[in-house]
């Protein structure tokens, strides 16, 4: 059919890879005008030092033609590299495993479920049709895993590589000012943000296409087997996030402890033996783990819809454009994101530190402005005006102007929590300013104000999350859901541009202190940080509102594929399944910070080893073993991950096979809703305690004065409040998301072998 | 009917009453053997000097002829019981005019569901038979609303009376002894646990045989209307935990901010102004408190369980001695409990320190087995070998072993509870060790291995209530569930009385170093309060299982009672309840919290003021004004307490009249499932962090001691942690019990008003 929608199926098959390749472009380009910068070890040539002659003119410049200082740049900054290439590495080899492993896992599962038999099976949802095997659901969904953990993990190193080619750069342009410092931390991680979205599409779109070779016209076959891209994608966020988390926050937590407190030298002070493993925890947790996350929920979003729309009416008639909706509403997305990013680096420019974060909060504001537009676009031309969708067990109609409403709503929904994020965690509004001001009394009275601030900050943002879901629940069900998050999701590219600046920013603050560079430097990389810093909560705050629709919508197509048509609270099963997933929230937050903990200890051993052993370090004339230090990061993070990697993975697989769906369910449930207020509390509370410390350590108002200077005693404890906050919102906080759309989305994928062989424990009471 | 039971009907009417009476003579014994001792701030006179006489030849004496000190505990015993009546009586002024504002609501909100009419009905469940008007279901239910109120008050009142005669009676006897003075703490403890045990079974009686004269045979409306005894004194516990835990934190971390690390003067240090505030929060929280919030759970899990019970077979055939089956469960739990006092009082006698924990945990075990053999004498001589219990919507028939299961699996629920708990809070064990141990790198480490202490702590209670909800739900449904709560806290005796020990001998120690008596019986008080941290602990495990059980077995009742048959969490309506209900108790967190901080911070600048005002104060020769301290503590947690609870009974109001009972049942089951977490971890975190100070203070082992003492850097750190937990364990941790019982209550009692005139928004779009 396909011909009752503007946009022609050959059209569709056009926009979406020319879109992609478009971000892929764009992000080439900005790559481009990032390596402009010059950062070498060797001594300059003659006509380098030309150019940097003619740069000199440039107004604010401080010593742009200390070669010494670019050097040293270019080494620390290839330090910090080597380091985080070899996390990564070291990362990717139990990640490969693994990936092998469940793979084989998927296989075994699913092909069971017809006994391996190569014969075609009856549908699942329209039993008058043939659909194909069992096992050849087995053996595509094995292969989009496979491919949905390889472009995670692509996409996550790109990041990784081109937020390490960035710092020291950026802390190179911070010698002309902060304005252009400013525009090298956001190009980059621009690039990084559109690598990440226009590749997951890519990959999709190409997928889907191969796929389809195989399967025809069984569009219920392929978009299942679709979805294992979703469950490899979300199974590599598992690593990025709970490894990289522990990894960065272990460096730092222990690079503070002994720095700080014990040897009362400044942070990134380039004695202390962890400051490498610190700027390299920045890299691959903060940016290769949020990016790993985000893609993550972008790949299940869409296959959740994806899965849904092919039992519904776009499915049963075979109509590609409507069917590619989704993957239409995310090319409008690149679009629109690079039209917004012209707006921060072309159109308007970033010239003194107040401008910094008005210029990321109207990233925010123009996107989803101008993606309002842009749905509305896609929705008039790729939808029929009328359709049905599958709503457990019936098909239920909705309109298009309706299906407009439920991606709308989650891109607002989107916005709303980013401000009320601010709110909570910029120094500059009340919230912040009130925990600096408990640490008059001490650390107790900032650790309790903090606490209580992170539980007021879910509020809002979960009435914001509960009116999306009411509005798309209400129009297009499990469908509505899904393009909702996916809404959220759709300017993901400027999302993760905003947050990969943050630290990008950190680290060229981490560089300008360690090359040893002037004050004003290191004030102007502290400027752009302090606003990374909020931009970061902003990037987490939409990390778990997309996470919580998208997990919703996978548990709704979870509970289609089971064939439970109600999951009921009041039945035994159910309710105790709700009250343990629940629980689940805490158990693995208990597992990750006690992981930091441990893994913090073993560097501060480490590190007070080296300041006890090594002759010379406190005074500067030895150089520290950076290597060491980054090697326990390595090792403490990869063997800290397992426990709780274990629990997310381990509990649906057994309680669908001993409990069955109705319990999952019932868990899946309730992990989702206690989860999500965890980790909005725990990464507002840690954003809120950080900015507190800085706002103190800035000093810009009466009032931050009367608290400072750095050292005095509310500064202590601000301290306090800070390294608490560390792990909170850096490792237990953002992968919660992990924990609640990972769970969601295994539970999808094993859906029909737990249908068939699940409930082992009820069966034989 | 009633011959199916082998206890007649007759018997019944005699067994309930006699033990209840029995309970009230053994606490009014206890109570003569504690005024035994001699408390007078008169001189001593010729008589009273003899007899003294013949005490001093008592081992292990010291200073007992001293009567200057008898005299000052006297006066400081004096201040205390002042101040803690002063608080009660401004609470009790709020309280009721809050008791009549909402006896009027609830009159007005049940009276106008038939328009104020007064003739007969058709009946809710049987619409073949008439029942009493709703106007009479308004009046008597507003009735029992208001004498479960007065129920509460005065066992709250009376527990707190006892608790300050107790506390200076423990210090004199600790100079004879730890024995001794173990021996007076239990027993008032035991006044205040058989008190509000029987009177509660008493009250609730009386009611039921005082109600039965107007309805007689209609027991369908006679039990909605007793449901009004639950709200009643779960209201009253609103204010109990929620004002009295503000009050006690507020002053205890007022106190301790300014004392301990301000002015470095130990605490309890009678130059200290907020001294006596603090040690009038122990009565007023963690006494009158946690009795009343208790008390709520008892009166509600027998409400619920006879509203289920009411439309059963039992009420269906008039069963009364099967009706009667949870009082005369409770009835059993005070003949028992008075069996186990005597274990601890009598049978063995507590002679050193070392005994006092395990004397405290055999109570649990004796009373957990013997209680028991009760039940299942109980479920043999009350209960038809089958029966059939109200499931929504059909009859389910039910054995009466199965029952017995029920009740059983609640009870030795509660002791897993009980000595999880114990492992996690007691610093005989490893995690609180480990929590001592992180202080070695500051504040910071102690504070995320305390929270990530608390986390891991839900997961064993959870399952232990998981199973036991699944066991009860599968035999009895939502009548298994309560009978399983009243299972739980058939043991109420003796649990309140191990829980009150740990407040009296917590402000006997206070009296004793405010008394200036000497090092020695501080060490004696000191170690009495040690153990005493641990069963608060215990006794907050207690009462947030049992109101996890309790809430769930009201929302069943309301979910029956609100004629809906299923809560699909597959419903957008449901769903969002759920989502928004699992924020709840992070808001209620937020501002209780918030409250202790803002309320302490007005002591602190009280205390400051004094200091700074008063000369003479730090020297000793000035005294300070206690009564200002007081004073600000019950002016702030009076005003403090309004918003949480305005939250707590505004949320069912606004969600039951606006999106209705569907939207409504999601709230309850996302808070309930949401909060027990929380709440756990809360009390178990700050139980933990008390502890691990205390570790490092007592110095008992050689790990202890490389951390102390007193003063050193790991001390410090752990009286951060300490201080943290104050709120957490005391004032927002056990309000949350309130949180989610109170809403099921209060919503249960206005169901057939939502059922009828609910859902206003959603009936608009």
């Amino acid at each position: 059919m396909g011909t009752s929608t503007i946009l022609p199926d050959l059209g569709t098959q056009i926009v979406i890879p020319v879109c992609a390749v478009i971000g892929i472009l764009f992000s080439l380009i900005q790559y481009f005008l990032v390596a402009k910068i010059k950062l070498s070890t060797e001594k300059p040539s003659v006509v380098a030092g030309k150019s940097r002659f003619a740069e000199s003119l440039i107004e604010e410049e401080e010593g742009v033609n200390d070669h010494t200082v670019v050097r040293k740049c270019a080494e620390i900054q290839n330090a910090i590299s080597e380091g985080a290439e070899s996390f990564l590495f070291t990362e990717y080899q139990y990640v490969g495993f693994f990936m092998i492993v469940f793979a084989g896992l998927i296989f075994v599962f699913l092909g069971s479920i017809e006994g391996f038999s190569t014969s075609k099976q009856q549908c699942t949802y329209d039993s008058t049709k043939l659909c194909k095997p069992a096992l050849a659901t087995a053996i595509f969904s094995t292969i989009a895993f496979l491919l949905g953990g390889i472009t995670s993990v692509i996409s996550g190193y790109l990041g990784m590589k081109i937020a390490t080619y960035a710092n020291a750069r950026t802390t190179l342009e911070a010698r002309k000012g902060v304005g252009k410092a400013f525009i090298v931390a956001f190009r980059s991680g621009a690039v990084m943000g559109f690598l990440l979205a226009a590749n997951g599409l890519l990959v999709l779109y190409i997928i889907i296409n191969m796929f389809k070779l195989y399967y025809g016209d069984d569009w219920e076959g392929l978009f299942e087997a679709i979805t294992g891209y979703g469950l490899g994608g979300s199974s590599m966020a598992l690593f990025g996030r709970v490894g990289g988390g522990i990894y960065t926050k272990a460096a730092d937590v222990g690079a503070d402890l002994v720095g700080k407190v014990e040897r009362n030298i400044p942070e990134d002070d380039p004695r202390n033996p962890a400051v490498i493993a610190d700027n390299v925890g920045d890299n691959v947790g903060d940016i290769a783990g949020m990016g790993s996350d985000l893609f993550g929920s972008y790949a299940e979003s869409s296959c959740a819809a994806l899965v849904v729309a092919s039992i519904s009416s776009f499915g049963n008639n075979h109509e590609f454009t409507s069917m590619m909706y989704p993957l239409l509403v995310s090319s409008m997305g690149i679009l629109v994101c690079l039209l917004t990013t012209l707006f921060a680096t072309d159109f308007f420019e970033v010239k003194t530190v107040k401008e910094i974060e008005p210029a990321l909060k109207n990233q925010l504001i123009i996107s989803t402005v101008l993606m309002t537009m842009g749905i509305a676009l896609v929705t008039w031309l790729a939808l029929p005006s009328t359709f049905t969708i599958f709503n457990f067990g019936i098909q239920k109609e909705v309109h298009n102007w309706q299906l407009f409403l439920c991606v709308s709503v989650g891109l607002w929904a989107g916005l709303i929590i980013g401000f009320i994020t601010e709110y909570y965690t910029s120094n500059a509004y009340s919230p912040v300013q009130d925990v600096a001001d408990a640490c008059r009394t001490g650390a107790a009275t900032n650790v309790i104000f903090g606490l209580a601030l992170g539980y007021k900050s879910c509020i809002i943002p979960i009435f914001a999350i509960a009116a999306s879901i009411y509005v798309s629940f209400t129009f297009a069900a499990m469908y509505g859901i899904a393009v909702s998050a996916l809404g959220m999701l759709s300017t993901i590219a400027t999302g993760l541009a905003i947050d990969a600046y943050g630290p990008i920013s950190d680290n060229a603050g981490g560089i300008a202190e360690m090359a040893g560079m002037s004050h004003r430097i290191r004030e102007r990389t502290d400027a752009l940080d302090a606003a990374g810093n909020t931009t970061a909560a902003i990037g987490k705050g939409f990390a778990i509102g997309s996470a919580a629709l998208v997990s919703l919508a996978l548990f709704g197509a979870f509970v289609s594929r089971a064939e439970i048509t109600t999951v009921d609270v009041l039945t035994p099963k159910v309710f105790i399944g709700l009250l343990v997933g629940a629980m689940l929230p805490y158990w693995f937050s208990a597992m990750t910070m006690k992981s930091v903990g441990s893994a913090a200890l073993k560097m501060v051993e480490e590190v007070r080893r080296q300041f006890n052993t090594i002759p010379g370090l406190m005074e500067g004339t030895e150089k520290p073993d950076y290597a060491t230090c980054v090697k326990i990061s390595t090792d403490a993070s990869i063997q800290e991950m397992i426990p709780p990697g274990a629990l997310v993975m381990l509990t649906p697989l057994v309680v669908g096979i001993f409990f069955g769906v109705e319990t999952l369910s019932g868990v899946l449930a309730g992990s989702l809703v206690s989860g999500v207020q965890i980790a909005i509390s725990a990464s507002n509370t840690g954003g809120a305690w950080d900015n507190a410390k800085k706002y103190i350590e800035a000093g810009a108002s009466e009032h931050a004065r009367t608290l400072g200077p750095k050292g005095s005693d509310p500064h202590k404890a601000a301290v306090i409040g800070d390294t608490v906050g560390d792990p909170l919102k850096d490792t237990s906080g953002p992968s919660l998301n992990i924990l609640i759309k990972l769970m969601a989305v295994e539970s999808l994928v094993f859906a029909p072998f737990f249908a068939t062989h699940g409930g082992l424990l009820f069966k034989f009471f």
